[in-house]
């Protein structure tokens, strides 16, 4: 595929002339280079090779770990070689959280191992872990509902069933009961809290994330089972009385994190900012190909293709590369140390920047496009539609989009945002656990992805549309 | 389905009249009762129910562990209130292999986790385990012929990649690389042996299995690596030289496994003895749903299907659930502690089995039997053929049966053996893996195994034929 994408490349240029940026064409050449764009990316495997090299080199990339920091310096070298402009790292400081180790074992009726792992910001518990009886709730309502006496001296099993869908919607409320299940186990008393995985598989795979914290740490121990450990738990309840084991440790120190940001200058509109992201995070379980080495791979591989056109675009499309989106601490509540830093240090450009928008749901296909309801009916939104219906992608006016996690702070700040929407059917049954690795990652999915994206930046850095 | 189950049996028990055990029937009547057996199964869910409770109340079950002797204690109980004759419990000694921690981390490029396992039988590292470079084979025929040199002071990788297949014939070459490799590896003076899975999935879950002995230990640390892993780690040999630490820990003690066996006494001819197997013990990592407690599910529920018939088949049909399949040692190379002990006993009275079989290929469908030479274009097996093609099974003449690896020693003393061949197409994604849970066993595949084997049982305890 490589060789195909680089006879596709010569063809661009040749049809461009050489890779020098050249000033910003006709605008009615716009949608035919987007065209092109997207037609040459459908051709090229440069963003599941940027997965495979982020995955492999540097294995999982934790906020504030090395790995991370080592990942972020090579994304930076490689955007630097390929001729983007104001290539910058921008370090900033964090609490990094570290598992250590971490068991569970149920005791009676027999004993048997269960697969487990510890919620991001979890406390260690005391050495030789907690031992009670399981209480379990199928809902958080049912957990809020419970009497305290209830919850006093046992562990907390919140049993929730993730659904599996395309939009990804049913993560919402498992998320819910990850971070508020610890403190309203802890309310009622309880030892420690356990949770069925937010993942949508039925394996032996626990999956991490964030909690919500009280001070430094989550209120208490808190894990989540394997899909299929919480079934074997939820039979082991319905046989009588259970009893489990939990242990786990982690620690907590300073560190830093940083983003990667890139640019490509606009033309004649330079201080208008088109916003392209992803993060190079990611949990410590698995390698993090799909949340968000997938996301990186989609963003840079679009923004060389844009780059290897050698035509300036009418406004600077910037590409950032965020550090530590997914731990939480309370100074930083719901993760996105990263994008928050971008935010404080841009507080006086949120007006420069025209739209912003995050590729971090996987390699799944692109099914949708929402567009700020400002663009939804304009001659932009019919050209964008044109532009990705070959690609099987609709263009949905009907919902105010979300740009992706790390937008949200530059929308808060009164940024429009888009959002590419990816199909998650599959996505959670390996999002944040052991199971997120490269062979997960297919290749002509994150083809149609960059290809969508590629085109769109192109149409959107090209256009005079203001989206407020 | 439990309901569906009893009006059935209640049907049955009508037709035959009450459960006591009555003579046996006219001969003419022997394809009609299989045939209603057949169909009786395919309402029911005993097998699955019993698949339930053996992994649930008992959980992993490793040869000589408490939870083995407390699952054929328990197996016992049901056989026994069931209304089984004969039911007893024979104990026997062995090595019992256990397993206390094992880790996998690369060193060089940078440092990153690998899944990985012990192979049973492995000797430990020495604490804080050994490091080394990587030497990779893709074949243990490319292992055998390296030069000494090129091994020394190494880690051996050995990186063959088994096929799914229907059949499961891929495993017999990787159980070839897990039994030889080890030996292999420490001849060039390696410090230690890794391969990629004996399994067919691309997950994050390494597989582990017996390999071959040297005195009460493997020749070498011996440790598997998820599939997954094994791409990570042929991934980053291809970027250069790659270092990892590989650590385990296990220990040997003296300890007992049993056999539980249980009978339908034969009406006319009970000295004749038709044998039906599985295994109750399971590799430590999962439950051991597919291997075996499903077989153990099949061939129980098709013995209580018989005997609910009411009636005596003219011979003996005979239940042994194995203990002890898995683990091997100098004593008992291949494993099959259990099959050992009952070939042991029964050394005498080889001539009496008829023939025998084992359910040990996890819940797939079946496609086909395999009977004796002698049998195969006899008027049995056209009796078979039809009683079986309703179930989409063929009786295949062309090939020698293999009955089971717990059949392996009474086949040597003479016993004939037929097979009922189940496809194993994803019987290796989860084999001797923490996968091999009840997550993975289909209820409506249990039901259809459970039918072929009550027909074809009933019908050869009813027959005159010997397959000698």
């Amino acid at each position: 595929m490589k060789r195909a994408s680089t006879l596709a490349l010569a063809a661009l240029s040749l049809a461009y002339g050489p890779a020098a940026l050249r000033a910003q064409p006709h605008p009615a050449q716009t949608q035919a280079v987007a065209a092109r764009l997207r037609d040459s990316a459908l051709r090229s495997d440069r963003a599941f090779e940027l997965v495979e090299q982020l995955t492999t080199r540097f294995g999982p990339r934790p906020a504030g770990s090395p790995a991370e920091r080592a990942a972020a310096d090579w994304i930076a070298a490689t955007l630097l070689a390929d001729g983007f402009s104001s290539v910058r790292i921008e370090r900033f400081p964090l609490k990094v959280w570290t598992r250590r180790a971490e068991s569970c074992k149920v005791i009676w009726p027999s004993e048997q191992p269960l697969a487990v792992t510890m919620l991001g910001g979890s406390p260690s518990t005391p050495p030789g872990g907690v031992e009670g009886e399981i209480v379990r709730f199928s809902s958080l309502e049912a957990l809020a509902a419970a009497a305290p006496e209830i919850l006093q001296g046992r562990i907390v099993f919140l049993d929730y069933v993730m659904p599996a869908m395309q939009s990804g919607l049913g993560y919402a409320l498992a998320t819910a009961g990850r971070s508020q299940g610890p403190g309203l186990a802890r309310r009622g008393g309880a030892l420690a809290f356990v949770m069925r995985s937010a993942g949508t598989a039925r394996d032996r795979e626990p999956h991490t994330g964030l909690t919500a914290y009280q001070g430094a740490w989550a209120p208490l121990p808190s894990f989540a089972l394997s899909p299929e450990d919480a079934e074997q738990l939820a039979r082991l309840l319905a046989l009588g009385p259970t009893r489990i084991r939990l242990e786990g440790s982690a620690v907590i120190r300073d560190g830093h994190s940083q983003n990667v940001i890139a640019e490509i200058p606009g033309a004649t509109a330079g201080r208008e900012i088109v916003l392209l992201g992803a993060h190079l995070d990611s949990w410590d379980l698995g390698t993090g190909a799909q949340d968000d080495a997938a996301g990186v791979g989609v963003v840079v591989a679009a923004a060389q293709l844009l780059r290897d056109t050698g035509i300036r675009p009418r406004r600077t499309v910037r590409l950032v590369l965020f550090g530590a989106e997914e731990p939480s601490q309370p100074e930083a509540p719901g993760g996105l140390y990263g994008a928050h830093d971008y935010a404080r240090r841009n507080a006086s450009a949120a007006g420069d920047h025209v739209i912003a928008s995050e590729s971090d749901l996987g390699s799944g296909r692109i099914f949708g496009l929402d567009l700020p309801p400002a663009a939804a009916s304009s001659g932009f939104a019919s050209e964008a539609a044109s532009l990705l219906l070959p690609l099987g992608i609709l263009v949905d006016p009907e919902l105010p989009p979300h740009g992706g996690a790390d937008m949200l702070p530059m929308q808060a700040a009164g940024v429009p945002v888009f959002l590419l929407k990816q199909d998650a059917s599959r996505y959670f049954d390996v999002h944040h656990s052991a199971a997120d690795t490269l062979g997960t990652v297919s290749a002509a999915d994150l083809r149609q992805n960059v290809a969508a994206w590629a085109a769109l930046i192109w149409l959107v850095a090209n256009s005079e549309a203001t989206f407020r």
